[in-house]
């Protein structure tokens, strides 16, 4: 037996809760790792499209017991299931049920030649690195939460601005004057910081890009700076306090929690990863044309 | 006695509640006023910084019996002062007290120069158009209610992405994929459209600037159309449902109401205008430099 | 006979030189007219196109003789038969060889149906504003021309970057240090305007928009002004001399002239116009979603 | 005597040549040198600045014989500077006299304060990545140059476009429809690449920046990659032929040569870098909010 097969006793099926017509699909892709003797895990959330030979669990049990994850859904399911896996060092193989992915680069159909190279231990891994923010109140670390895109300070829409003061390694570098602040990994910078005017940053750099989001002042631009940065966000009152529920930190856009007036949110690069399955041959610069069609001229 | 004199039998003071150290200056002004056989009124809401000289009235009331406004604060002043008046044809003259205003032109010093002339019957205003937004639900007009500056839709920081859809006239423009639309005034052009993205569009053009937010489809180009268009915006559900509270109608960043799934949003040039009495000589491009710091190279 | 009929005694086809397999198309849409008892002219580029049935004339000559004018190629194409016709009245109806263009909206097939139409009288045509710039030097006009997109000064690509000081209607605006200043109509403002991050203007407005290329100000941002305005340019040498060949002033990409140090250049909405015939029913933002693809999501 | 006065037995003196009054202080400057027993040689471009204490050559003897540079002028000087100096490795100090540069952080009058701490054996240099272009034509190099900043293609003002075909490590990137590609180092990031939209790379990265100028293609972003990447550019014809004179490649803005139809341009990183001595505690942020004004709200 190798020692592949072993890694994947358990695997588990991460799936999109809104998908529709997919039990057929499901039910073939669990047949094929029962065949091959795994246990096939499903969580909670998307039981009902799962089939009798998947054993359904708590999302995090699911976390707990897998050595594989297949994510089927989008990019939004597959940072879903970073997030649940969180410390975690399992490969995930993503496939993409309706738009191609950034992070879901397998069809329904393209997936089972993967399997078949992955069970006979071939097995090429796209490590991506992960942002973790801590948000200190009087301080005290409050919550800690990863991301795989971004960390992402905001306004409400009826707040007042506020203005975000940013400090990297100590050293100030500017008080923001902006509807937020995105604090983006090179993964995540091909999704909403590129909206908000960022660069697309290869994922192989190890970097953190912090884009602002509608800054007032124009000359803000965004910053790629060492994924070795430790960024340190403070709200200021300069211009009179603002209200709990006024500002939020959101990962991911997925999750988030409410910043208050003399909050610290540091932002550092996660001791964790995300390890990503990915296509022999796998071609970044094809994907970035296809999803934002370079080639139409 | 003069036209002008007339006109001003009620002379209303609009002050920015959160001025300090203010109360000489206001007292200063009124005597000028009362000293010219004026009537001053003052609203409840800066109450606390009129001098006894100063009739305070509810907001609506003063808005209802004054025949010259000045605005004492900021642009944000300026733009509460120009909703208190709604439809009401009353000149307003802004004192900047801070930093200097796009609409707030006048210093606490060279305003009593502008009032003379005025006084004398001598007063140019620049008219500034402004925005009318209705929400329709079922088919029925909910709220009305004007900008000077913006109408902005934008969802709330963690709701899915809400795809707008704009129409012109009648005819389909695009699908907005974006955290939110800006419909601005020319005078609104250098407020929130401009850190957003947009154009800075001459304040004596007729026009509305239709700007995204963050645009998802990187296309999406803030856009000039005439002030005549009629600018329908409609919360597809193209994604599936979204919740109350995900989308928000503000007007001037000031106030807002939720905008729910199947509602309309009809935008278009107000029958009213903000009557802005401004320095002679004025000049917008000087304006522009020292708001944007061309000067500075 | 109708009063069209009377208009369109010579048609002229100005053809895009470098198309091939053309001449049976041109062969068979000359035949239509020639059934009509029109005369048919072409111009000595295009000769080696044209089939026997179009009379070959001088390009001044046609110009002078034709009361319609069917543009086979591209916008680049129409753009040039707009600068042939100089301040000549003629309707023109463009034929997209290619790729689909903003001024070029019919396609082979559909013209016949569009011709039919105009035949019977039934002609509608969408006037675009063209802007003129005049070159002074010492004073004296050294040269006049007009564009249907743009004129644009530019630096040449070793040239140092040389500032150019911006005054409207004898208003300083700014010294914009940039690689270049485009001065667009709202037609051009699709076109480079478009690239340089200019808005979108929609075609009906009576604007200019005035776009730095590449500033070094940041906040240096598109600016949309009234056709009215009278727009001066003059190169400072603040920074020192600059050279002849430095600097060019080019009309919608397609002829130029270098500018010099002392000269002036003005810039204004010219008296005459482009006459596009548009198809009935015409929708600019259709036109847009197809050249930008804003479907694309 | 120490190891670092052996180092600097002969000092270089690069002045930008357009500088005024400037005698008084080279002067003083020399003489400190002098003083500490160095020989102090200058170049035939700014001899006419230069006291006589200055030893002139040629600007090629002064690199070759210099163990320390000190640059007067701007970041422009700097430049020059380290192109002259090609591959030596020779530590510069940049003193600017005018303008604040990026590169050229000394003033006239802190410069004794750091070159006293050099001459104790105290010295900070900030290395900094040079790119190196070679323009191959049918196989053969025909040309290889290095920049500081940036190698930029771009195109003369009246060629039609000229489509860009990137290729990054063999992998097929993109066709940029543009007037240009910037292909920029960190250090260049906040020179001509932040003008055409790049972010701003923070020094210590390891990255090259690629920004097209003016994209046609309005979803072509900056790209910041690997500083390993071998960046491969080629003209493509697929538009037709263009023109020898159409289409330059530039170093640092400051030379350049013609790109011709099949020509190849290879970018990658210099083995040789540029040297910076740099003050104590110096502060890249600080740097920057002076430089962009982000002080200024």
């Amino acid at each position: 037996m190798s020692q592949a097969m072993v890694a994947f006793e358990t695997v588990g099926l991460i799936v999109k809760p809104h998908l529709t017509d997919i039990t057929a699909y499901l039910t073939a892709l669990a047949e094929w790792f029962v065949g091959r003797g795994c246990r096939v895990v499903g969580e909670t959330p998307s039981a009902h499209l799962l089939p009798p030979t998947v054993t359904v669990l708590p999302s995090s049990d699911l976390a707990a017991q897998v050595g594989l994850v297949v994510v089927i859904g989008g990019d939004g399911t597959m940072i879903y299931a970073a997030r649940l896996l969180g410390a975690r060092d399992v490969p995930v193989l993503g496939v993409n049920y309706g738009y191609l992915g950034y992070l879901t680069e397998y069809t329904p159909e393209t997936v089972y030649e993967a399997l078949e190279r992955i069970f006979a231990g071939d097995i090429h891994t796209d490590v991506r690195m992960k942002l973790e923010a801590t948000v200190e109140r009087q301080g005290e670390p409050r919550l800690t939460a990863q991301a795989v895109n971004d960390c992402v300070v905001t306004k409400s829409m009826l707040a007042r601005l506020v203005p975000i003061e940013c400090r990297i390694g100590g050293q100030f570098v500017s008080i923001f004057h902006a509807d937020g602040l995105i604090i983006a990994t090179p993964t995540g910078s091909t999704a909403y910081s590129l909206s908000a005017g960022g660069p697309i940053v290869h994922p192989t750099m190890q970097a953190i890009v912090i884009t602002p989001i509608c800054p007032h002042t124009l000359t803000n631009r965004p910053l790629v700076v060492p994924d070795t940065s430790e960024i340190e966000l403070r709200l200021t009152t300069e211009r009179g306090p603002f209200n709990v529920e006024d500002v939020f930190l959101t990962f991911d856009g997925q999750t988030g929690c409410a910043v208050e007036p003399e909050d610290r949110v540091l932002i550092r690069k996660s001791a964790s990863v995300l390890k990503l399955i990915e296509p022999a041959g796998k071609d970044y610069f094809r994907l970035l044309r296809d999803k934002l069609k370079w080639g139409n001229g």
